[in-house]
This record gives structure tokens, sequence and C-alpha cells, in this order.
């Protein structure tokens, strides 16, 4: 849907991005499940950010009011967490900070996709989410059009995870064909790819492209790690050191941007 | 106690169990520790699982009724994991998911074990456990006709690990030598063991069988990754990375089961 | 401060307690944050040590009367965590088992800072922090002499950690230039070391020379970790391994102690 221009550009603010976040390491406050703290803030640590996740009632405000973006992830949906959300997204909407919601398994919960149209109502910059949490908040299946008319309606950025990555406001839309299988097998790697959305959206005021950048930076490390992977374990290793190594010049040459 | 031929179809049990987990990729609730649950979600997505793990009393009734397995784990025995338990078990019972119950440190508190008996009255399809915490159940040294009795008497099967592992349902019993002395220099690789557990249950309705190959498959594992391991950090790496290349010749010829 | 011998006394005492919590295998109950608790675990087992992680209420003084040291870190602040740390401070106060504190970002909510004042009133044997967390709770700058003032009025040790480490305890003095910036890139570094601080206080009184050491085996052990590693993902992996094969010749020909 973009010219060639357009699309060579896309690989070029990854990189413009990525230098970024290594200057200003901004922080970003994460309310993510138990499962997936530690990859994501080792994530976020990778690429030059400061993470940050109390969860406490008494303090989120204050730790998200002068955090440069905020992820709330459903992963695990216990009281203390949805507390946490609510608190948390007032206070982002009201300090005007960016925030992404990761909705996993809204498929499997009818409470938690209740729960996650509440957080839509209260407009995030950004939705991650995958084609089966897609469907059953939306009530029908993720084709381009769709997604693009979703987010168009609802002023965000939809990023869609798939086979490519479809990212969307309505206007514009870029497909992602990086990443690698591995991806696939090890926990947190959505939960960190979302956390990255965040992260660039904290140093990028354009959403649709600060989301598209995120996912090319993960998808791209993510090929890379393969590369010397032995399985998930060691993947889960390199993922991390590919993201601390990754440069404008590997960017170019890898991003698969259409 | 088995002949030959038995014990040779138990390597060959393990790699068809292997097989149809990463043919069926059954879905495995894991109620689990905070500390282990990451390694314990990369441990079953190595061997082809797909693991959830919410502990919220709204849904995890949902979550467990549609899991081909569950796991209840003790490690972190907090208020929310309580109640999610009881739930989860009650589920379980209700729908005929096979389940393993890990009581983490019953020897350490006498609440802890009081719960974990009140968990073993609800017929769990297996319980995996060390020396110090079946002595601290059963009132007694677990021998291997202790063991077996306990078993016996509850209909379950009993996996006690130690220098090798012993399964027993009363009726027929397994020992298995496979490991390696770094299993214990890396947190959460018993409740990990005891999630494969789960996994096999999921695809082997012989309860015996099921839990005397998913030892073996760690186990073997472990072997593999001592190999290159420079320590618990590489070990815990590579044994993800074995697991996920396991294969039935290596399984044949590594498996230790008398 | 001290003299060029007890500057080598201190290389070589970190060989000798190297060696104790080798063959003591020493309990170290943690109350830490979530994202925290797998990394500590492994760093406490890789040096020899059994950690020990719950935070109920109904049990944690079981826990902690028969640990051998404590960790109360104060990294995400709920209110499962404050009341274990209550429970768990006036245990350890009771039966004479040594503490650390580690006041976990301090200087970003007042409340934890107030917390954190609570728990020093209540005797920590030493408190690891950083320079932004020590001026939150003393109100000043923590130059060499501000932190030995401090730590003599409230008769305990301070950790305090930076490009060297401060230790003091009022009296003595040590300053540690250990270390590497891979490891401000892991989440959970400096947890990990506080766990070591406690780990060391279980076998060694003089809690000045504990907390030195514990500092010095976790400093050499990031370089020899550095010299192999790729980025964050593989130092963190090669510093588990570090610790687990640290020895004695290692300690003295690296320890960087004035």
């Amino acid at each position: 849907m973009q010219s060639a221009t357009a699309l060579d550009d896309m690989a070029q603010a990854a990189g413009a991005l990525l230098e970024r976040l290594r200057t200003r390491s901004p922080r970003v406050h994460c309310i993510t499940n138990s499962v997936a703290q530690n990859f994501t803030a080792n994530a976020l640590l990778a690429v030059g950010c400061v993470p940050s996740m109390t969860l406490s009632p008494e303090e989120i405000a204050s730790f998200v009011a002068n955090a440069d973006a905020l992820l709330v992830n459903l992963g695990t949906f216990d009281a203390e967490r949805r507390a946490a959300a609510e608190i948390a997204v007032d206070t982002a909407g009201r300090e005007g900070v960016p925030w992404v919601l990761d909705p996993v398994f809204v498929d499997r919960s009818e409470r938690r996709a209740d729960f996650a149209r509440t957080l839509i109502a209260r407009s995030p910059t950004a939705v991650r989410l995958n084609h089966a949490e897609f469907s059953a908040l939306a009530g029908e299946e993720p084709s381009a059009a769709v997604a693009a008319a979703t987010a168009g309606s609802n002023e965000l950025v939809i990023a869609l995870s798939g086979a490519a990555d479809l990212v969307t406001d309505g206007k514009r839309s870029v497909s992602i064909a990086n990443g690698h299988p591995l991806m696939a097998r090890v926990t947190a790697m959505g939960c960190a790819g979302s956390a990255l959305v965040a992260a660039c959206l904290a140093v990028e005021d354009d959403a649709l492209r600060a989301a598209a950048c995120a996912l090319v930076m993960l998808g791209v490390a993510g090929e890379v790690a393969a590369e010397k992977a032995q399985g998930p374990g060691s993947f889960a290793v390199a993922i991390l050191d590919a993201v601390y190594r990754l440069d404008a010049a590997t960017l170019r040459k890898r991003a698969k941007v259409t």
C-alpha cells in the first residue's frame, strides 16, 4: 500500500528509532504477567530501555506518570493486575503517556475479553494481538480490510501478529514478514514484542511507524538468533543478544516490509 | 520387576509419546509458583505443548475444562494459588482432565502438608515428589514397598524423585536412572518434570507409563545437556534445546529403566 | 583505608567463604519481586545455597526461623510482600537470622521509601542499594563519609553499588572495583547481588566481610562472563556458570579491593 520509498523509509526508521532508544533510555512501565516479566524486562534492557514493573495500587500512578510509555498485558488476569491496569490507564490518559494493550488469551475467557473491551474504549495508542484474539474481540476474522476498519473506527494502531505481521492505523497499513518459527517456542516472545512497541512509542509520535519498527526489530533479531540457536533455549538467549547488537545496516538488509 | 521386554517397551513408549506430543500439541494448564512459571512454560513449549498459567478464580475453571492436562504445584503457597487450585481440581475431576500434584516443600510447613493431603484425597492422576516430601505426607520413609502401597491405596501414580526415580501405581513399579547432578542446580527443574508428567498424561491413558516416559525424557535431555554445559546457566539453556531435539533413537540408546 | 595485608585478606576471605557456601549449603529465604525470583534462585543455587521463596503469611515465619539468612527486596511492592516482610523481619530478629534489605526503587515512590525506613529501624544486618536509593532514604548524596556515618549510626553494613561498590560498617570501609557494564543490562542482577550478600552472611559473622566478599564474587564472575558473552542474553547465562565455577585462585587474581 506504500511506495517503495515509503518502505525503505520503514527500515531506515527502525534504525533511527533504535538509536533514539539507546540514547534516551526511555522508561517503560509494564503491567504484565509473572510468566513474562523477566524476559520482557531483559528485552527492554537489551534494546536500551529501563523497565519498571510494580503493580501496587498505592504507587503505580506515580510510576506511570513519570514513565515514557506503558504496556498493559492481560496474560495473568488476577485482581491485582486488573486494579493496577485501571489506575495505570487512567494515569496514562491524563498524563499523555502512550500505551499498548496486549489482550493475551481473550479468546479463552469471555470475562477477559470483556475487560479488554473496556480498556480499548479508553484509547490505547496501540493494540497488539493475534488472529484468535482479534476474532474474539471484534466478532469477525481479521482480514486486512477488517483490521484497518477496526483501527480507524477506534482511532488506534492495530498490530496483528501472524505469518506476516500486519500493522494498521486505518489509513495506512504495513506488512512485516520478518521472524522465525522458534519465536513461537519461547514463552513471552509476544509479550516482549508488545513491550518493544511501547518502547518505540516512547521515542516516536507516529504510532504506526513506532509499532511497525518495533516488530521489524524483533523479527530481524529473531532471524539473526535462529542462525546460531540449537533449539528454543539457546534461541531465547540469542535473541536478547541480537536485539542488543542490532544495527541500522542489519535492519536495512533484512527488513521485509511491504 | 518387569521383564526385559517390558523395559524396552518403556524406552520405545517414550519415543511414541514424544511424537504424539509434537503432533497433537496438548494444552497443559499449570498452577505453579512464580519462580518456576517461565522455565515450566518453556519446557512445555520445547516438548511441543501449549502452556497456560492463569490463576484468576473467575476464569480458571474454563481454562482447565478445555485443557488436556493440569499441573498443581504448591511451590509458593499463597491464598490466590490455593483458591485457584480448589477450583481447578474440582473442574478437572468433573471434566475428566488428568492432573498432577507436585507438593513442593511440604516437609517445611505443616499447613502446606495439610493442604496437600486434602488435594491427594481428591484423586490426582499422579503425585510427583522427593523423599523428604513423601515422608512428610506419609509419615514414613519411602521404601519401594511403602511407595507402592501408598500408590495402590490412593489409586494414583507416585513418581518419587531421587538418585534413581521410582514410578509406581501399586501394581507395577519402574526405576529410572537417567539424569545429571546439574539438574539439582537449576531452579524449577523438578517443577518442569512434573509439567512433563502432566503433558504425557494428556496423550497416554496408562498413567504409570505416562509418568515414567516423562521422567525418561527429562533425564535423557539432562544427560545430553550436561555434555555441552559449562555450569548451571548454560545447562538450563541446553536442556530446553535437548528436550526440543530429543528423538526416539536417543531415548532408546540412553534410557535406563529397570 | 585498610592496609595491603587487609586487602589481600579480603580476596582470600572470598575464597574461604565460597568454600563454606559449597560445603554447608545454607538456606537463604528470599522475599523478592516476581521479576527477579528465577534469576535470584539460580544465582543462589550456582553458589551452592538452597533458596526458598514462599510469601504466604501462614508459613513464612517457619521458613524464616529455620533459614540461615533472609533477603527482603522491595522490587514489587504489593500488599502480600509487605505483609510477608513484616512477619519475616520479626522472625529474623527473634531467631537471630541475619538479613539484608534491598530497597529497590525507593527513589521512585515516597510510600516505598517510608516502608523501607520502618524496615531499616528494625535492624537489618546489611542494606544494599544504589546512589539514587541512598539519597532518597538518607536525604543527602552518599559520599564515602556520609555512607560510613549512616552505617555507623544505624549499626548496620551499607553496600552501596556504583562504578565501584562501597561497603562500610561505619568503622571500616572497603571499595570494590570489579564488575562489567553488561551487569546493568540484565534484570535482577542487583537483586542477585543482594541475595549473595545474604548467602555470605549465613556463613560469616563479620557482616562487612560477608558483604564485601559477596560483591567481589559477583563482580569477578561478571568479568569472567563478559569475556565470552555476545550480549546480555548470553551474559546472564555465563555469569551463572562463572559463579558456579569460581575458585579461590580466580578471586585472588581478579579481586580489586581497596
